[in-house]
């Protein structure tokens, strides 16, 4: 039934896997496949060459996390034609500024997708969305976490019962 | 053939008209449809609320730039479940990173794409890289871009003509 | 007596809580009615156009919380014509200047009054400040109040009985 | 009709005035009187502690533009109870932070109300915001603004004619 | 023997004490009087104005620690002649970035001598150097103060034992 | 008469002395005799320390401009007891904040007195501050200074007569 | 004699050729071969790789210059074992923040020698101090070049002739 | 056998040698000789500049590690023409912001290479690779260190052992 690809979930190190698993949660949520590996631009260039060369054949889309002087998501988007989303992890003493910038200031002519500092399960959302074009069920799921998202500030309201204050 | 919806191009206000037409002009480029509109989420915002309700009827995705307190990208994603690309706008004496901040910055459930400030072009070479996944056309027509890209390098490298010094 | 409507304290997070009651703590000393509730405009965002266009009929300010890209406060402000108060939340690795940009940013001819990060209880005070222009009451009650901020700085300086060094 | 008190506009300095004057236009536009001066914090101390003593018997609000280590709006705003909107002028080489950081990060206990760097119109809005709570006149004008508002977002729309591009 | 009057210590909150306390240490450690108070520009706005008028009076130079929007050394600095050392200390999520700003950037006329956030000693150690001008005994300490910070540097390097590694 | 030495004025490099030029002009308002050269902590690193060295003998403060990563402040304070008084200078790209943070943020043990970027009226002020503690003629002078800053502000509200909006 | 292979100075794009070059004149001026050549980390990812594969067979040394996300530096430097030294370009509205940030902050294992924004000269002599250590005639001229720019400030202050001012 | 002289580590302060000892580590990896001292550019100038001056017959190259306003790596790069590697240290609230700018943005003429903050194994990876240049068996280690860098991420990859969620 499902036409597309899975997704790559990639991250430059060990470290940034506690936030990128998020990532993979929200997938696991909306029954959506994925691959998720650790492919450094830094410590594994060539090997990150050959999955994004590759990765057109096997995903629909790259998910990739990235600390530091952050070259993951670019460099990758510079290599495929695949939709590539970044997402800056807070790992040195700027707390993610670094990272942030490093992926969002692409030069014109290759995209990336950029999100919040270790804002992992946007990633994984924004993912769904642009497949919720195509995928009729993936976009109803969406609609339905949306409502839940609403739903959730309710009960919120509900369970502090914070109500009024009357003054006097 | 094609079977998605044209790609809305929207924006804040008139003064980032000359920063979005750039989208435009990489969409007409790909012979790609498109629809662009001023749609102020601060002095329009039950016209923006209503263009996000009923988006997912005309369009496949949103590009949405905007500038300062730049809130428009991301309540646009709040109502649709279409994928949403922000384009920060360097309008204010902050040089973007207001408008950077305001944009990228979304909290979970809620996703953005953002692009660097500016970076109109970007934003609908991502929205094509999607569309890409599932129209191959398309995808074709981005590696033909992605090798003038590359071409474009060659060229100015013949045209410079620097060489090597050798010294001495 | 008191003429004017209550206060609406809203916030886009149950996270905001904890720094938005602040605020409450401070209008409950000066026996001023409020409201509260969590109005998300990122997960909420009909209910908050709703609320924003009801509020004048049931408030008359409302101070407005949120963190990140925090659109809360300028959107609520697009819609009413109420005076809204934003707080900036400290809640990603930016520490506030995110939130801080995303609401002190906004373009001409929507205002809203913005406070320090995380100074909810300002945002009471700068309420009452303006109640206190009709309502003499509460202007006497904030004079009052600036006294003690004074008599407390004497009492400090007696504890800590710092006094003088001779030298020598 | 009018009950309420005339609104004080300062700034630090002449160089101030270019912006500041934004705010007097606003105020002229919806009819309400102002009174305009330079009344600076570090030139003349004491001729600013005075205007702030005597401020409430002349005055409803006070809207205060300063730049760099921009203290006037929060030096008023610790003598007076009147409400105190702070307006920070990009003057220095680091385009407005300075002066922005100096007015909105007050102290619990002391509000101001910081709008945007150079954001002098959004500062005469907001006063006209509080003064249409009780002022009903001043509120339906407020309506009409944002209306216009949005009827110039239209407008542009018509003008650019930008419309659609149908592709192929 | 000595000429000058005490040295004032003055900080805009008790929070800013422990780092203030510091300054007076090193004061204690040279022998040289000095008054330490809470006078807050925000909090008692009239006492801050009548203890710089009357400072010439009693003291040679003050010592002004404050925090967040830090008014407190400008204030002093624009009523006396006196020297005025202001110390930006690091209370808010800012990290001392808004005090530094709002004490550093102070406007052509009126001169605040500004040390790093949290910079308590040096404030101290740089109204000794200028009494020291014209007090040979002071110095003389300094002198000897700076030696030992030399020897210090020497005795870490015995006590680290560091030395060399000869490869290998 | 006069019992101090002179001030010297030193900075880093030909293009701060547009700039530094400033504080000489203050200078010469008040009578002061200075002495002005470029010294570069990194161009001419062995004079600089010589100069520093043989300092107090010359002058009684060194006011030291400098731009980027701005080392000549704090290297001539590490060398001489004198005071020194530190001018960062806007010259590359960031604006200041390079040079601010690289003389403000001295480490303990070793005082800088920092003013704004490009602020060298107010380090030659600061230093006639210092010098007016011992000599009154200064003090005198500073006074009328400070009265015709004041004065000058008087000026300029009846220049511009901006008065009083009536409303109607 | 010289027994150390050319310089290679790669660029990310043709804009940050006016910058570059001064890193050939500095090379030029010093006798010392060199190769320049855009190689685009995002337009030119394979050639990028293979450029950086080959060239320990070709050169001694890169200097890489990029702005924005500037991945090239670090890119090139994962991939050789040869020294690469980054000269972030200031291009985009964040003044070179940005690319300084993607440039300096790799992760532990792959070093890049950063210079400061549009710093191409220093990246042309921190190149030839390295080849100094094992180049005596190069550490020679280098010693010169030290020496002129010492005897430059020296002829500044002869040619400003700022003198002293005696005051009077 | 190896032609080279060790490298000199040093550190302005006590506080640095946690980080500044990381480069000691990898150089004693490599088997590469190094020595290792405090030299504080503030409180032993002297001892710098005696240091610095000598460094060409001790040192091939020098690795500064420095926090706050570093001002070690540009005043010894300043006095020797041996290369100069600079280490901003993390140590006040700024979080190295003030390090890293105090280091990186040196003037025209005199080069530092700078690497991240608390980058102090990249400072000797950086020594390394230089050194690598003209010494075969340095180079072939840092491959294999290289080779290392690249398997231990394919180990993560295996413990790890995220594979693929199939969907469904």
């Amino acid at each position: 039934m499902r036409q597309l690809k899975p997704i790559a979930i990639i991250m430059g190190s060990e470290s940034d896997l506690k936030i990128m698993q998020r990532a993979a949660e929200i997938l696991k949520q909306f029954h959506y496949p994925y691959h998720i590996e650790i492919v450094s631009a830094h410590r594994t260039p060539l090997k990150m060459v050959e999955f994004a060369q590759k990765a057109h054949e096997r995903f629909c889309c790259i998910i990739a996390g990235a600390g530091g002087a952050a070259h993951l998501p670019g460099m990758v988007a510079s290599i495929t034609v695949l939709p590539v989303i970044g997402v800056p992890i807070n790992v040195t003493s700027m707390q993610g500024v670094d990272s942030l910038y490093s992926i969002v200031q692409m030069p014109k002519g290759v995209p990336v997708a950029c999100v919040a500092v270790d804002g992992a399960e946007n990633a994984a959302l924004l993912a769904l969305r642009w497949i919720g074009v195509t995928e009729k069920e993936i976009a109803e799921r969406l609609k339905e976490y949306q409502e839940k998202l609403s739903q959730k500030v309710d009960e919120q309201n509900r369970r502090w019962a914070m109500g009024s204050f009357e003054g006097g």
